[in-house]
Protein backbone atom coordinates (compact mmCIF):
# COMPACT_ATOMS: atom_id res chain seq x y z
CA UNK A 1 0.00 0.00 0.00
CA UNK A 2 1.09 3.57 -0.84
CA UNK A 3 -0.33 7.14 0.39
CA UNK A 4 -3.97 7.27 -0.46
CA UNK A 5 -4.10 9.65 -3.30
CA UNK A 6 -4.98 12.67 -1.96
CA UNK A 7 -2.55 12.99 0.39
CA UNK A 8 0.49 11.43 -1.92
CA UNK A 9 -0.98 14.71 -4.31
CA UNK A 10 -0.03 16.78 -1.40
CA UNK A 11 3.07 15.71 -0.56
CA UNK A 12 4.22 15.82 -4.45
CA UNK A 13 3.39 20.11 -4.40
CA UNK A 14 5.31 20.18 -0.91
CA UNK A 15 8.67 18.76 -2.46
CA UNK A 16 8.29 20.66 -5.37
CA UNK A 17 9.37 23.69 -2.80
CA UNK A 18 13.19 24.44 -2.24
CA UNK A 19 14.63 22.53 0.33
CA UNK A 20 12.15 20.10 1.38
CA UNK A 21 12.74 16.43 0.17
CA UNK A 22 10.06 13.65 0.76
CA UNK A 23 10.54 13.28 4.56
CA UNK A 24 9.69 16.57 5.12
CA UNK A 25 7.22 16.71 2.40
CA UNK A 26 5.14 13.85 4.08
CA UNK A 27 5.85 15.74 8.09
CA UNK A 28 3.79 18.62 6.60
CA UNK A 29 1.11 16.76 4.38
CA UNK A 30 0.17 14.81 7.90
CA UNK A 31 0.48 17.95 9.58
CA UNK A 32 -2.10 19.67 6.91
CA UNK A 33 -4.39 16.82 7.91
CA UNK A 34 -4.62 18.02 11.51
CA UNK A 35 -5.10 21.63 11.35
CA UNK A 36 -8.84 23.27 11.00
CA UNK A 37 -10.22 23.18 8.12
CA UNK A 38 -10.33 26.98 7.70
CA UNK A 39 -6.74 27.43 8.39
CA UNK A 40 -6.39 25.41 5.16
CA UNK A 41 -8.68 27.01 2.98
CA UNK A 42 -6.77 30.13 4.43
CA UNK A 43 -3.27 28.81 3.40
CA UNK A 44 -4.49 27.72 -0.49
CA UNK A 45 -6.31 30.66 -0.71
CA UNK A 46 -3.42 32.55 0.27
CA UNK A 47 -1.50 30.57 -2.10
CA UNK A 48 -3.36 31.43 -5.45
CA UNK A 49 -3.76 35.09 -4.32
CA UNK A 50 -0.14 35.74 -3.96
CA UNK A 51 0.54 34.18 -6.92
CA UNK A 52 -2.12 36.13 -9.12
CA UNK A 53 -2.39 39.77 -7.25
CA UNK A 54 1.35 39.93 -7.03
CA UNK A 55 3.02 41.47 -9.76
CA UNK A 56 6.70 43.75 -10.47
CA UNK A 57 6.64 47.16 -10.27
CA UNK A 58 7.22 49.08 -14.07
CA UNK A 59 9.49 51.02 -12.94
CA UNK A 60 11.66 49.85 -10.03
CA UNK A 61 10.82 45.81 -10.62
CA UNK A 62 10.46 45.19 -6.88
CA UNK A 63 7.71 42.78 -6.32
CA UNK A 64 4.27 44.81 -5.68
CA UNK A 65 0.27 44.36 -5.57
CA UNK A 66 -0.12 47.74 -6.72
CA UNK A 67 1.92 49.63 -10.26
CA UNK A 68 3.86 51.94 -9.64
CA UNK A 69 4.85 50.52 -6.02
CA UNK A 70 4.45 52.21 -2.76
CA UNK A 71 8.02 53.38 -2.63
CA UNK A 72 8.24 54.44 -6.43
CA UNK A 73 5.04 56.08 -5.50
CA UNK A 74 6.02 57.70 -2.07
CA UNK A 75 7.29 61.27 -2.54
CA UNK A 76 8.48 61.47 0.61
CA UNK A 77 11.56 59.30 -0.33
CA UNK A 78 15.08 60.57 -1.46
CA UNK A 79 14.30 60.74 -5.18
CA UNK A 80 18.04 61.38 -5.85
CA UNK A 81 19.60 58.26 -4.43
CA UNK A 82 18.99 54.68 -6.52
CA UNK A 83 20.40 51.45 -4.64
CA UNK A 84 20.80 48.75 -7.57
CA UNK A 85 19.65 45.08 -5.90
CA UNK A 86 19.62 41.78 -7.45
CA UNK A 87 16.39 40.34 -5.73
CA UNK A 88 13.32 41.76 -4.33
CA UNK A 89 14.47 39.92 -1.56
CA UNK A 90 17.15 42.06 -1.11
CA UNK A 91 14.75 45.62 -1.02
CA UNK A 92 12.72 43.54 1.82
CA UNK A 93 16.51 43.30 3.75
CA UNK A 94 17.09 47.11 3.15
CA UNK A 95 14.00 48.06 4.26
CA UNK A 96 13.84 46.30 7.11
CA UNK A 97 17.21 48.23 8.38
CA UNK A 98 14.97 51.66 8.02
CA UNK A 99 17.88 53.59 7.45
CA UNK A 100 17.75 53.66 3.39
CA UNK A 101 15.33 56.20 2.36
CA UNK A 102 16.55 56.72 -1.24
CA UNK A 103 14.65 54.54 -4.44
CA UNK A 104 15.50 50.97 -5.72
CA UNK A 105 15.92 48.98 -8.72
CA UNK A 106 15.68 45.18 -9.28
CA UNK A 107 18.16 43.57 -11.55
CA UNK A 108 16.30 40.24 -11.01
CA UNK A 109 19.77 38.21 -11.75
CA UNK A 110 23.43 39.28 -12.46
CA UNK A 111 25.35 39.06 -14.95
CA UNK A 112 26.96 34.99 -14.90
CA UNK A 113 28.27 33.96 -17.88
CA UNK A 114 28.41 30.09 -17.45
CA UNK A 115 24.19 29.81 -16.81
CA UNK A 116 24.18 32.39 -20.39
CA UNK A 117 23.30 35.40 -18.54
CA UNK A 118 23.91 38.81 -20.13
CA UNK A 119 23.22 42.60 -19.06
CA UNK A 120 20.52 42.37 -21.25
CA UNK A 121 18.56 39.59 -19.54
CA UNK A 122 18.57 41.56 -16.49
CA UNK A 123 17.27 45.13 -16.03
CA UNK A 124 20.43 46.81 -16.56
CA UNK A 125 18.81 48.63 -20.03
CA UNK A 126 16.13 49.68 -18.22
CA UNK A 127 18.05 50.82 -15.29
CA UNK A 128 20.12 53.10 -17.89
CA UNK A 129 16.74 54.57 -19.08
CA UNK A 130 15.55 55.51 -15.88
CA UNK A 131 19.11 57.69 -15.16
CA UNK A 132 18.76 59.53 -18.32
CA UNK A 133 16.25 62.18 -16.32
CA UNK A 134 18.82 64.29 -14.30
CA UNK A 135 17.24 63.62 -10.94
CA UNK A 136 18.99 60.93 -9.88
CA UNK A 137 22.53 61.95 -8.33
CA UNK A 138 24.11 59.11 -6.96
CA UNK A 139 23.65 55.01 -7.53
CA UNK A 140 24.59 52.78 -4.99
CA UNK A 141 25.50 48.98 -6.23
CA UNK A 142 23.94 46.47 -3.66
CA UNK A 143 24.38 42.95 -5.56
CA UNK A 144 26.10 40.29 -3.63
CA UNK A 145 29.11 39.90 -2.09
CA UNK A 146 30.41 37.06 -5.12
CA UNK A 147 31.78 36.66 -7.99
CA UNK A 148 28.93 37.81 -10.19
CA UNK A 149 27.70 40.33 -8.04
CA UNK A 150 31.30 41.95 -8.65
CA UNK A 151 31.37 41.14 -12.18
CA UNK A 152 27.71 42.62 -12.20
CA UNK A 153 28.72 46.25 -10.00
CA UNK A 154 31.49 46.93 -12.49
CA UNK A 155 29.83 45.75 -15.49
CA UNK A 156 27.19 48.66 -14.00
CA UNK A 157 29.71 51.28 -13.03
CA UNK A 158 31.81 51.30 -16.07
CA UNK A 159 28.41 51.82 -18.05
CA UNK A 160 27.49 54.75 -15.46
CA UNK A 161 30.42 56.59 -15.05
CA UNK A 162 31.53 58.03 -17.93
CA UNK A 163 27.57 60.12 -17.69
CA UNK A 164 29.33 61.57 -14.51
CA UNK A 165 26.95 60.63 -12.18
CA UNK A 166 28.27 59.28 -8.44
CA UNK A 167 28.50 55.33 -8.43
CA UNK A 168 29.40 53.45 -4.92
CA UNK A 169 29.53 49.99 -3.96
CA UNK A 170 28.57 49.14 -0.30
CA UNK A 171 31.23 48.33 2.30
CA UNK A 172 33.28 44.27 2.30
CA UNK A 173 34.01 43.50 5.77
CA UNK A 174 33.85 41.48 9.01
CA UNK A 175 29.63 41.31 10.06
CA UNK A 176 29.07 42.89 13.20
CA UNK A 177 28.97 40.36 16.09
CA UNK A 178 31.52 38.31 14.15
CA UNK A 179 34.51 37.14 14.99
CA UNK A 180 37.80 37.81 13.48
CA UNK A 181 39.46 34.25 13.95
CA UNK A 182 36.91 32.91 11.77
CA UNK A 183 36.35 35.47 9.11
CA UNK A 184 37.88 34.17 5.72
CA UNK A 185 40.91 34.85 4.26
CA UNK A 186 38.90 37.36 1.76
CA UNK A 187 36.55 39.18 4.10
CA UNK A 188 39.58 39.95 6.14
CA UNK A 189 41.41 41.37 3.24
CA UNK A 190 38.66 43.56 2.11
CA UNK A 191 38.21 44.98 5.52
CA UNK A 192 41.84 45.96 5.89
CA UNK A 193 41.64 47.43 2.11
CA UNK A 194 38.49 49.08 3.76
CA UNK A 195 39.96 50.72 7.01
CA UNK A 196 39.43 54.21 7.53
CA UNK A 197 41.08 56.18 10.05
CA UNK A 198 38.84 56.85 13.48
CA UNK B 1 7.49 49.58 4.35
CA UNK B 2 6.48 45.86 4.76
CA UNK B 3 5.85 42.78 2.44
CA UNK B 4 2.63 43.67 0.46
CA UNK B 5 -0.43 41.94 1.91
CA UNK B 6 -0.52 38.92 -0.26
CA UNK B 7 2.65 37.91 0.18
CA UNK B 8 2.58 38.35 4.15
CA UNK B 9 -0.34 36.44 4.03
CA UNK B 10 1.28 33.48 2.23
CA UNK B 11 4.40 33.73 4.66
CA UNK B 12 2.37 33.92 7.29
CA UNK B 13 0.64 30.89 6.19
CA UNK B 14 4.32 28.88 5.54
CA UNK B 15 4.75 29.60 9.53
CA UNK B 16 1.68 28.22 10.94
CA UNK B 17 3.47 24.96 9.45
CA UNK B 18 5.89 22.61 12.07
CA UNK B 19 9.50 23.36 11.56
CA UNK B 20 9.24 26.77 9.14
CA UNK B 21 10.27 29.52 10.80
CA UNK B 22 9.74 33.51 9.12
CA UNK B 23 13.33 32.85 6.73
CA UNK B 24 12.38 29.97 5.23
CA UNK B 25 8.36 31.10 4.59
CA UNK B 26 9.94 34.29 3.47
CA UNK B 27 12.13 31.89 0.98
CA UNK B 28 9.20 29.96 0.31
CA UNK B 29 6.27 32.12 -0.18
CA UNK B 30 9.20 34.17 -3.23
CA UNK B 31 9.40 31.04 -4.51
CA UNK B 32 5.75 29.96 -4.61
CA UNK B 33 5.55 33.54 -7.15
CA UNK B 34 8.41 32.51 -9.54
CA UNK B 35 6.25 29.14 -9.55
CA UNK B 36 4.13 28.52 -12.77
CA UNK B 37 0.28 29.70 -11.74
CA UNK B 38 -1.14 26.01 -13.18
CA UNK B 39 1.33 24.38 -10.73
CA UNK B 40 0.44 27.16 -7.40
CA UNK B 41 -3.38 26.33 -7.90
CA UNK B 42 -2.50 21.96 -7.78
CA UNK B 43 -0.77 22.96 -4.73
CA UNK B 44 -3.55 24.90 -3.60
CA UNK B 45 -6.28 21.93 -4.75
CA UNK B 46 -3.68 19.29 -3.17
CA UNK B 47 -3.85 21.23 0.16
CA UNK B 48 -7.98 21.50 0.29
CA UNK B 49 -8.66 18.02 -1.19
CA UNK B 50 -6.48 16.30 1.70
CA UNK B 51 -8.19 18.32 4.10
CA UNK B 52 -11.71 17.49 2.48
CA UNK B 53 -11.17 13.90 1.13
CA UNK B 54 -9.46 12.22 3.74
CA UNK B 55 -11.08 10.76 6.70
CA UNK B 56 -10.02 7.92 9.01
CA UNK B 57 -10.95 4.33 9.31
CA UNK B 58 -13.77 3.33 11.21
CA UNK B 59 -12.35 -0.61 11.83
CA UNK B 60 -8.60 0.93 12.29
CA UNK B 61 -8.42 4.42 12.14
CA UNK B 62 -5.40 4.31 9.88
CA UNK B 63 -5.58 7.68 7.22
CA UNK B 64 -7.94 7.05 4.26
CA UNK B 65 -10.08 8.11 1.36
CA UNK B 66 -12.32 5.10 1.77
CA UNK B 67 -13.99 3.90 4.94
CA UNK B 68 -12.97 1.22 5.86
CA UNK B 69 -9.67 1.32 4.18
CA UNK B 70 -8.12 -0.84 2.01
CA UNK B 71 -5.65 -2.88 4.23
CA UNK B 72 -8.59 -3.21 6.72
CA UNK B 73 -10.73 -4.21 3.74
CA UNK B 74 -7.91 -6.38 2.11
CA UNK B 75 -8.86 -10.15 2.72
CA UNK B 76 -5.20 -11.36 1.11
CA UNK B 77 -3.69 -10.14 4.66
CA UNK B 78 -3.44 -12.40 7.49
CA UNK B 79 -6.62 -11.81 9.65
CA UNK B 80 -5.10 -13.26 12.65
CA UNK B 81 -2.39 -10.27 13.85
CA UNK B 82 -2.70 -7.34 14.32
CA UNK B 83 0.09 -4.59 15.03
CA UNK B 84 -0.52 -1.74 17.39
CA UNK B 85 0.86 1.85 16.84
CA UNK B 86 0.81 5.23 17.86
CA UNK B 87 0.05 6.88 14.36
CA UNK B 88 -1.23 6.78 10.66
CA UNK B 89 2.81 7.72 9.94
CA UNK B 90 3.95 5.00 11.43
CA UNK B 91 1.55 2.24 9.53
CA UNK B 92 2.98 3.80 6.26
CA UNK B 93 6.10 3.20 7.75
CA UNK B 94 5.32 -0.44 7.95
CA UNK B 95 4.18 -1.01 4.85
CA UNK B 96 7.32 0.01 3.24
CA UNK B 97 9.54 -2.66 4.62
CA UNK B 98 6.86 -4.80 2.63
CA UNK B 99 7.00 -7.73 4.88
CA UNK B 100 3.44 -7.42 7.42
CA UNK B 101 0.85 -8.38 6.43
CA UNK B 102 -1.33 -8.10 9.36
CA UNK B 103 -4.01 -5.69 10.40
CA UNK B 104 -3.31 -2.74 12.52
CA UNK B 105 -4.93 -0.60 14.98
CA UNK B 106 -4.12 3.28 15.09
CA UNK B 107 -4.40 4.65 18.40
CA UNK B 108 -3.74 8.58 17.61
CA UNK B 109 -1.28 9.02 20.47
CA UNK B 110 0.04 7.27 23.50
CA UNK B 111 -0.63 7.58 27.74
CA UNK B 112 0.73 10.52 28.92
CA UNK B 113 -0.02 11.94 32.43
CA UNK B 114 2.16 14.94 31.69
CA UNK B 115 -0.29 16.14 28.68
CA UNK B 116 -3.33 15.15 30.28
CA UNK B 117 -3.68 11.94 28.10
CA UNK B 118 -5.62 9.19 29.15
CA UNK B 119 -6.05 5.58 28.03
CA UNK B 120 -9.68 6.73 27.04
CA UNK B 121 -8.27 9.53 25.05
CA UNK B 122 -6.04 7.31 22.84
CA UNK B 123 -8.03 4.35 20.71
CA UNK B 124 -7.43 1.75 23.44
CA UNK B 125 -10.82 1.42 23.88
CA UNK B 126 -11.59 0.48 20.79
CA UNK B 127 -8.93 -1.84 20.58
CA UNK B 128 -10.33 -4.45 22.99
CA UNK B 129 -13.71 -4.27 21.17
CA UNK B 130 -11.91 -5.31 18.31
CA UNK B 131 -10.14 -8.24 20.10
CA UNK B 132 -13.77 -9.46 21.20
CA UNK B 133 -14.48 -11.56 18.10
CA UNK B 134 -11.58 -14.46 17.95
CA UNK B 135 -10.36 -14.21 14.69
CA UNK B 136 -6.87 -11.95 16.10
CA UNK B 137 -4.54 -14.23 17.56
CA UNK B 138 -1.20 -11.79 18.01
CA UNK B 139 -1.42 -8.24 19.07
CA UNK B 140 1.93 -6.75 18.39
CA UNK B 141 2.70 -3.60 19.82
CA UNK B 142 5.03 -1.29 18.06
CA UNK B 143 4.30 2.23 20.08
CA UNK B 144 7.48 4.43 20.08
CA UNK B 145 11.06 3.04 22.29
CA UNK B 146 10.27 5.97 24.34
CA UNK B 147 8.94 6.51 28.15
CA UNK B 148 5.15 7.24 26.54
CA UNK B 149 5.34 4.31 24.37
CA UNK B 150 7.09 2.27 26.64
CA UNK B 151 4.03 3.05 29.11
CA UNK B 152 1.31 2.22 26.69
CA UNK B 153 2.59 -0.70 25.43
CA UNK B 154 2.65 -1.61 29.36
CA UNK B 155 -0.66 -0.40 30.13
CA UNK B 156 -1.96 -2.19 26.96
CA UNK B 157 -0.24 -5.63 27.13
CA UNK B 158 -1.74 -5.85 30.96
CA UNK B 159 -5.22 -5.31 29.74
CA UNK B 160 -4.85 -7.91 26.55
CA UNK B 161 -3.00 -11.08 28.22
CA UNK B 162 -5.36 -11.71 30.98
CA UNK B 163 -7.87 -12.81 27.63
CA UNK B 164 -5.21 -15.46 26.58
CA UNK B 165 -3.50 -13.55 23.64
CA UNK B 166 -0.35 -13.84 22.33
CA UNK B 167 1.00 -10.19 22.92
CA UNK B 168 4.58 -9.08 21.70
CA UNK B 169 6.83 -5.96 21.47
CA UNK B 170 8.71 -4.90 18.83
CA UNK B 171 12.84 -5.43 19.59
CA UNK B 172 14.47 -2.79 20.90
CA UNK B 173 18.33 -2.77 19.88
CA UNK B 174 21.00 -1.07 17.36
CA UNK B 175 20.50 0.24 14.25
CA UNK B 176 21.13 -1.93 11.45
CA UNK B 177 24.18 0.35 9.59
CA UNK B 178 24.51 2.05 13.20
CA UNK B 179 27.98 1.99 15.17
CA UNK B 180 28.25 0.50 18.43
CA UNK B 181 30.72 3.72 19.55
CA UNK B 182 28.04 6.12 19.18
CA UNK B 183 25.02 4.55 20.59
CA UNK B 184 23.62 5.55 23.72
CA UNK B 185 23.71 3.73 26.82
CA UNK B 186 19.67 2.73 27.21
CA UNK B 187 20.15 0.99 23.62
CA UNK B 188 23.08 -0.40 23.82
CA UNK B 189 21.81 -1.99 27.10
CA UNK B 190 18.23 -3.01 25.59
CA UNK B 191 20.58 -4.73 22.67
CA UNK B 192 22.38 -6.79 24.98
CA UNK B 193 19.43 -7.62 27.06
CA UNK B 194 17.55 -8.73 23.51
CA UNK B 195 20.74 -10.82 22.59
CA UNK B 196 19.91 -13.76 21.02
CA UNK B 197 21.94 -17.24 19.94
CA UNK B 198 23.74 -17.29 16.51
Amino acid sequence: MQYPQPISKLIEGFMRLPGIGPKTAARLAFYVLDMREDDVLDFAKALVNAKRQLTYCSVCHHITDIDPCRICEDNGRDQTVLCVVQESKDVIAMEKMKEYTGLYHVLHGCISPVDGIGPEDIYIPDLLKRLQDDTIQEVIIATNPNIEGEATAMYISRLIKPTGLKVTRIAHGLPVGGDLEYADEVTLSKAIEGRREI
